[in-house]
């Protein structure tokens, strides 16, 4: 992992949801970033996420306060008042003003914070700033994620090093918009706001918003970027958007949240598969996309793709009820290559697709032959495990 | 069970799918009768569905032909021809025209009818007429079914007796409209057609349509009914649709399909629980059965309720991401009949609730406090064993 210019971590153990596991943490970067974020879509928004998006507006910041074990969701007035607190608590003993303080929570819905174990602990996590590294922060933010997620590219502009970090949680209540849960990105690049945000739309849009675990979507998601300018490119402002320069760096922001997106898919609750969805020559875009993810969330394919089972039967009735364009006699699958229906009817190709679905990677391939519609979704199979997970989370 | 007057059951045993069990059945009735269906949505129909479609035109009929074990379903012109040969077959050994005749097959789609082992067992279907009832031809029809659905009432109608009769199947694959895969009902009544569709249309959307098992909705889902006229009670006709009579019929009827729609739901895939979901006040009637229907098709939810967990964060989740009106601080929630959220926020009733999940019924209340939309919708919990059965249902 590089670590970009100027900025410092920290974490410790505030015995947030049970003792033995660091559960809060603080980014920092010693001089104020342009900043941008993308938020769940979900109509019931975490109080963190709420005071986010409102701080997010002016577009600069300097840290972020972060803990796992709690979602600070459908707490009420309570739950708002305690977001705040954590960021006044951090700009205090930082010396900022709270507006540029960002708080993330993740974890259970509707459980008061525990203030009393967070408050003594904000300012020993400022005290040890720098002890700690990006990697520490990713596994600080873990709930039922069995790895830390974190990606780091490095690119030359204007001959300066410039460094994308990203880490990231999430292994269950997955879905558009956003898939993440809970993503921070961290660069040292000089780049005017506007362009930072229309990079990470472009980022967002194509990774995290492309995947499904289970088809719930969040009430915490979350993804910053703080971009601090300390790698010293020449600033990369409205007038370069068009430049090679501005083109580099947004398609390597989009390759480490595409990246992360895949690490979120293959964790996925009790995943033992990751499966690539493709549909090509859809009616448009939108159909595509919409058949996709039918597909992705169908539990049927999920659990016969679990089971090493070429049951196409269940992807053709997952196209047909997604309320897109489709004629029968034209559909064509392929599972891992193998071509189990042409024009709608099977190819007896099924014992020889079974075998092939023995892996750990599974590639569905539909061809609606009826337009250019394209869409490429990420999922996991589903598995007893996930039931299991899911069925004890909070015992 | 009641039988109504002038029906005859016939089952055989014709290793559609595996030997050992019947898997083609026979419904006869003696009499030409009136007759309505309601078919899946789905956009990929079985053969037998698109079939069953057309004749169900004419709005009479004398025989049904059904079968388990394969749903001929993308099995391009010869699944058509197949499903057609099986009404020809049929008719010819009945002594009937073939478009009197109709056809409905479940099971795996996309196999080819094994027709040589379906020809020759037609005949001998038509020579035991009589010698089946109505039950052994729900046991017929079942796939992955645990138990054989079958529901009987009986009503007084101008001094005449009068039966319905209905059988069904389905236990995967579950989800509007329709949730049944297939269902048959038998009445003797006399009523005209445009009447019995109308009784057929108000049962189903407050029975099957309200269930919901995994989300799936299948290519072969089928109401068929049979009004025969042979109880004798002076006809139904629109000029009696306001009477009394018309009234009992009706309800009764929905009774019938109700109760069927709830054996389903009892013997969804791996199922312990049936779960109660009712959604009021909220803004209008759609908004609480997308609330209904998205609190009952999470798999988060599904879990949680299956773990006796109260973890009513996912219900909340799910409120906000159904696409509906919704005031976070007006939802209460209860499980039950524990309040678990009042205004948006916890009790800290959970534990209450988790105690009183432990039995096989879970009613979930979800009150928006914000119109008079009201939904009510029944769905099963998801288990380990939903996963087992549909990663090895092929193998």
């Amino acid at each position: 992992m590089y670590t970009p210019k100027g900025f410092l971590f920290s974490t410790v153990e505030a015995a947030i949801k049970k003792a033995g596991r660091k559960d809060l943490a603080i980014i920092y970067s010693e001089r104020e970033a342009v900043m941008a974020g993308m938020f769940t879509k979900n109509k019931i928004k975490a109080a963190p996420v709420r005071l986010d998006i409102k701080r997010i507006k002016r577009g600069i910041g300097q840290a972020i306060i972060v803990n796992s074990g709690n979602a600070n969701a459908c707490n009420g007035r309570q739950g708002m008042k305690d977001a705040i607190e954590m960021t006044e608590l951090t700009a205090r003993a930082l010396g900022l003003k709270p507006n540029s303080v960002y708080v993330c929570s993740t974890g259970v819905i509707g459980t008061p914070m525990p203030m009393d174990r967070i408050r003594p602990k904000i300012m020993e996590l400022v005290n040890n700033l720098g002890k700690s590294n990006i990697e520490d922060v990713a596994a600080s933010i873990m709930t039922t994620d069995t790895f830390p997620k974190a990606v780091s590219k490095k690119i030359n502009i204007d001959g300066k090093r410039i460094v994308i970090s990203g880490i990231c949680k999430g292994a269950g209540m997955i879905c558009p918009n956003m898939a993440t849960m809970l993503c921070f990105i961290l660069t040292d690049i000089n780049i005017e706001r506007s362009l930072l945000n229309r990079a990470l739309k472009f980022a967002v849009q194509n990774s995290f918003n492309k995947i499904t675990v289970d088809g719930d979507m969040s009430t915490n998601d979350t993804v910053l970027i703080m971009a601090n300018g300390m790698a010293g490119n020449k600033p990369i402002i409205e007038e370069r958007s068009n430049s090679a320069e501005y083109r580099k760096f947004s398609e390597t922001l989009y390759e480490v949240t595409y990246e992360l997106s895949k690490m979120i898919v293959k964790d996925g609750e009790g995943a033992t598969k990751i499966i690539e969805i493709e549909v090509k020559n859809a009616k448009n875009d939108r159909d595509a996309e919409k058949a996709a993810f039918a597909i992705a969330n169908s539990m049927l394919v999920k659990t016969a793709l679990y089971g090493n089972d070429a049951n196409w039967g269940r992807i053709m009735a997952a196209l047909g009820y997604c309320n897109i364009s489709i004629k029968e006699e034209k559909v064509d699958i392929s599972l891992n290559n193998v071509s189990v229906v042409k024009g709608g009817v099977g190819t007896g190709m099924d014992k020889e697709a079974n075998k092939r679905l023995k892996g750990n990677e599974v590639k569905v391939m539909v061809d609606l032959n009826l337009g250019k519609g394209y869409s490429k979704v990420l999922t996991c199979d589903l598995t007893e495990d996930y039931v299991r997970i899911n069925a004890e989370y909070r015992t």
